[in-house]
């Protein structure tokens, strides 16, 4: 455990350094703002996880790994104007906090941040990690275009709805994980393995959250139970209710029957999850993405105690969500 | 004229199999919407032009030249969002066209895209491209934030909004020449002319649009004469007469006081134009950018017949501009 605080440690201090050296340029306030709301800091902690996976020399791989929780809250800024979210960890949001185009121009900036920390790496792998981190980002746009489209359509399958949250979230995590096996000199196999982790871990946890929001202890995941339900949002449990469910559940599911309560509609909507075993589908399918993602590790060409902080990292995330 | 018929050819050419490539793909539509609204192309025009300077293999530069017109194009996109802005070279923006989303997040892909092209490259060169880049395009972004900044204050002296302009207009100019140069294997010494160079043309030629604005040939310039007064935009003219203007006069300037037609407030701030010389101190500053302009030019170590093409282009914007 020691060598996970020891990473997060060293990517909160580089976090600060970072907002320290924005200091109070105008445009960069926002950025500073939504990094000091915190967060789990994985995405960098993939990176220095996987770089530290094949060398000992982790110094080129710290930079790229704060521009990836960089870019990781550009896009929370700018999904969260898309979104009309007036809260983020609890916090007001950019948009809500100063206004709508002070959160589009300072996520531009933000955006540009951290191509000015991916390049600060050894220069030999600038091609490869520049163009694992142009695709990765694209992707995640990508990703949130069809999120935004499937808010207006009925007929999402669900896999439609993996693939979009392979774009929207996982491809980030597996991006994470090859800049730092680049960086690291990992082979391209190698690199390969541990992008192909990362993918089926993210898609594994999405969808273990989006289980939990329905089935989960509210005191442990701190949100709402039900909370999807209430707000009609499309997940891998309404998606799969959809593909059977009548007219009539058809209509509770998306929010165009009337119900008397909250409670009443989260246990009705419950009991047509329940006729069609759609809380059973979407466990059997996030446990498979789970063991796909262990057998990604495995194959890994690096010995067991460099896989350990990997294995340990992920039984913290499970640990916080599950 | 042939090489810059021919430059201005490659870069349409280019600009077009991107766009083809881009194809149906549903968040570079707007992407390609935009880039085939037209334009002078300019900032690619420039990048070509500080490569051809200084090598006869201008392959490498194509491609990055290509990419700080996507650049150019992802601040309009954005802007016009900000800036409530109906209309893009006669047609609908993007976010008319489609919504604010659809521009943000198109927006967000094409600033992406602008660093999947500057990056097709010589390898050796990559460092100093890209730092160029990325602090141009963050300059930019701030050039934005202080032209919005300046639309609620009244008090904004003639310095800051040279300031403001040379951030908002003139860096990308300069970043193009530039970044030219870098690939064409100019010294250090070279680079920074050009880079000079084009900061000064860059203000000297939005000082001429805010002169011509007010005093220019609406049929040579396109636009409505005295649209700036009309919309009691800050302008070197503006600021200008505010330094001296007494609170009756100020009031006329900035849409406090009433008027009896259009043509009656062009008249009466030309009026108050006259009584401080703003017309004469802007055509004097323009003035002496202009000429700043071509002592860098002139201070470039390279033979007078690779400037010419330069000198052309400067011409041809004038041309269309004066």
């Amino acid at each position: 455990m020691e060598k996970l605080e020891y990473f997060q440690a060293l990517i909160q201090q580089k976090l600060e350094g970072f907002c320290r050296k924005n200091g109070e340029e105008r445009i960069l306030q926002p950025v500073n703002y939504i990094l000091q709301l915190g967060g789990k800091r994985v995405r960098p902690m993939l990176t220095l996880l996987a770089a530290d996976a094949f060398t000992d020399e982790l110094e080129p791989a710290v930079y790229p790994a704060i521009a990836l929780e960089i870019f990781h809250n550009f896009t929370l800024m700018h999904d969260d104007i898309m979104d009309n979210a007036p809260l983020r960890r609890g916090q007001p949001t950019v948009h809500e906090k100063w206004n709508r185009d002070v959160a589009i121009l300072s996520g531009d900036a933000m955006l540009i941040q951290a191509y000015q920390l991916i390049i600060k790496t050894r220069s030999e792998c600038l091609p490869p990690v520049m163009q694992t981190f142009n695709t990765t980002a694209l992707e995640v746009c990508q990703g949130q275009q069809l999120d935004m489209d499937f808010q207006d359509r009925t007929d999402v399958s669900a896999a439609e709805y993996i693939e979009m949250i392979r774009l929207k979230t996982s491809v980030l995590l597996g991006g994470a994980m090859k800049i730092g096996a680049i960086i690291g000199g990992a082979t391209e196999e190698d690199q390969k393995h541990l992008y192909d982790f990362a993918i089926a871990l993210g898609i594994s946890f999405q969808l273990w959250d989006d289980y939990l929001d329905t089935y989960g202890d509210g005191l442990k995941t701190g949100k709402q139970v039900g909370g999807d339900i209430l707000a009609n949002k499309k997940t891998l449990l309404s998606i799969k209710a959809l593909e059977h469910a009548s007219a009539e559940e058809r209509d509770l599911i998306v929010g165009a029957a009337s119900y008397i309560s909250n409670d009443d509609k989260i246990a009705r909507v419950k009991e047509v999850y329940a006729k069609y075993g759609v809380a059973e589908f979407i466990k059997t399918t996030a446990g498979d993405y789970h063991r796909t993602a262990l057998e990604k590790l495995d194959a890994l060409s690096i010995a067991a105690p460099k896989k350990e902080g990997i294995l340990q990292l992920v039984d913290q995330l499970k640990e916080r969500t599950h």
